[in-house]
């Protein structure tokens, strides 16, 4: 199937609108992303005629439901490529899936003293709760740099290792940078030495293929909104060996057996790691979107931005006035960049707007990576598979504007 | 403003539906409720026309989707009596909530044999997150039982209160006996002996007007789905004295003013417990399912719920073979049932489900609860403002017919 941006567009009702009075140039999906209508008609139907609560149910609704949502596990193994979907903890994204990897896995099974080491262009949902691990345990956090490109050396993450290390928390695709990073020759070394490995997939599942298990990674958290699901949605891959080593995290409903006044018997996995009722109809549209997603290919998808990147970077690095953050030979179509001169990130960005070019300013979450590259804050455009060249030039025109106004 | 039950029935496009050929009577409620079409309406709005993520970006669209979501917070604040509505977290529900509060709260504040004070009632959201206490720290669980009838004596609660004592946490609306707890007494004495209070809302606040403010609370959860809002929604009322003691919960953006290599500093309360990107189209879901109350009148929901209590239990109490758990005088309509003879709670639902009745069948997350009663399960009708007098007649001929298959 080849990859048709026109048609693809078209799939999406809010690319089609103005904001400002100029056609919406939308560069801001390394945020959140946009819905296609199928994802907003299977909300629409969800609510308006199969909707009922999951699992406890047996009346016709809420097995429709449950159906419909227990059906997404498999989608999402699928589009990870894990070949056992009770791999799969259904949530509500990445920070939910990190937070139950700090909670769940390492305060059960890391002590005072014991090393993560995390790369310096990590997220915050990525940081932040590993430093619980260290402002309440003791845990010791080590960070390795990027490379004046933005590349992150597999090597110098290994090398980091010492025999306290029990977790490396890297991201697959920098938010930022746009760096891939060589996850695959972290995890398998990690592996060899019995040390657990989380790759951060809130970016490198919308860019590329993913299959976890060639990966050999332990956690591989996803967040839905990102991938032109629906906000609050998500899952985390968890490798069964790790499954069993942790202890549940939010505790309720379905995530139980039995429940008495002096004992709890706790689910099976996965079950075990999903309390209360869940983001239901989330979880169904989530589902929609990656079923969206392989029916382009994500081949295709990686393909087409990776003509977006190119185009972008050369129109980019025509600007001698622009500095980019972030060279990668490989990197996705992500560029943030700060403007010579007095500039704020935030004047930027709302001269783009006014222009229709919708992108962020700020740290993105990011803020030991900001720290590194010696920046307040940077502007970023981020591309998605719905963004066309057209976009590229629209960014360009906005950003000389910009150069005027404020040089 | 007085209340049009056909009008609102009409507002709701699920209500209209069929069910194994027959009209559908949905009587889940307790379980999840239904949506009025102007909630669905917002989502597809926010997902087609208004999208993009919230706080972090300067762009229009940004822009828009944060006024829209912060708005809500104000909504839920009105809503629940609240006067500042940075008492009010944003979250995905009660089971968030109430974990919130267990990790943030509890676990930072109390000790190996401090004391937790629960009903026999309560849902297991509000019931789990207090044995891992127990279980990680050795907290007591001391269980207050409720009378034949259900009903709590907030005298049989204070007087379980000792110098261990540091939390009382207790429904205000029993899911399966209807039961309706006098928490203001509960609350104001426990006030004024410094332990904390926190009041399971996931029911009281959808059939009656709610002043935390009045109740005199720490802790009041409430969760979207139950309210005719969107899945994954909600919210949790902290009382600002109690928020301060909180150490954050989870980790990620957004709940943070700065992250360095090796410090945090969190941002401040209502955010600092408000981690990652949240669920942004839910909540402003949310947002207009209130408004949609509050435009009715909870005093008007309440009254017209009263009348197809009071209907119910005529009707059934005219079914001797029926035994109804919970008859407290002022319950809501709420009725959980078992039938004399074999027939298990899970045939029963089966059975009115062909006849279009939608019950639910289990132990409706309360273990304890079945414990006492001596119970397996239960079926159980729960009544919501869409529902009439026509429904209970439905519901007692659908339990006729099971009476004769069973009998």
């Amino acid at each position: 199937m080849s990859f048709d941006v026109t048609a693809v567009r078209a799939d999406f009702p809010i690319l089609s609108r103005e904001v400002n009075g100029k056609p919406l140039v939308y560069l801001d999906s390394g945020a959140s992303a946009q819905k296609p209508q199928v994802v907003i008609d299977a909300i629409n139907t969800a609510y308006a005629s199969e909707y009922a609560n999951v699992h406890r149910g047996l009346h016709y609704l809420s097995n429709l439901a449950t159906e419909k949502y227990e059906g997404v596990r498999g989608t999402i193994a699928k589009f990870l490529g894990a070949t056992n979907e009770n791999t799969i903890v259904l949530n509500s994204g990445t920070t939910e899936g990190i937070n139950t990897v700090a909670y769940g896995w390492a305060m059960e099974n890391m002590q005072a003293g014991d090393e993560i080491i995390l790369s310096v262009m990590e997220h915050h949902a990525n940081i932040v709760p590993w430093h619980f691990l260290r402002e309440r345990m003791g845990v010791k956090l080590v960070w390795v740099d990027v490379d004046a490109n933005g590349d992150l050396d597999p090597q110098k993450v290994l090398d980091a290792v010492t025999p306290r290390t029990k977790l490396i928390a890297v991201t697959q695709l920098s938010n930022v940078l746009g760096t891939v990073v060589d996850v695959k020759t972290i995890c398998h070394a990690a592996r060899e030495q019995g040390i657990a490995t989380l790759i951060d997939g809130s970016q490198g599942a919308v860019h590329m293929p993913v299959d976890v298990e060639d990966l050999g990674c332990d956690f591989y958290p996803i967040t839905g909104h990102k991938l032109y699901g629906p906000s609050g949605s998500g899952a985390i891959y968890i490798r069964a060996e790790r499954m069993a080593e942790m202890r549940p995290f939010l505790g309720g409903g379905d995530m139980i057996r039995e429940v008495h006044k002096d004992n709890v018997i706790y689910n099976d996995a996965p079950m075990k790691f999903e309390a209360g009722t869940p983001g239901i109809v989330q979880t169904i549209g989530l589902g929609v979107a990656l079923e969206y997603l392989m029916d382009l290919g994500m081949e295709n998808v990686a393909a087409h931005e990776r003509v977006i990147r190119d185009y972008a970077r050369s129109k980019l690095d025509g600007l001698n006035w622009l500095n980019v953050q972030g060279t990668s030979a490989n990197k996705a179509a992500i560029f943030s960049f700060t403007l010579d001169g007095a500039a704020h990130a935030h004047d930027i960005s709302t001269v783009l707007d006014k222009k229709g070019v919708a992108v962020r300013a700020g740290q993105h979450c990011t803020g030991p990576l900001m720290d590194h590259l010696g920046l307040a804050a940077t502007c970023r455009a981020s591309f998605a598979m719905y963004n066309t060249t057209d976009d590229v030039d629209a960014l360009v025109d906005a950003l000389e504007l910009c150069h005027k106004l404020f040089a």
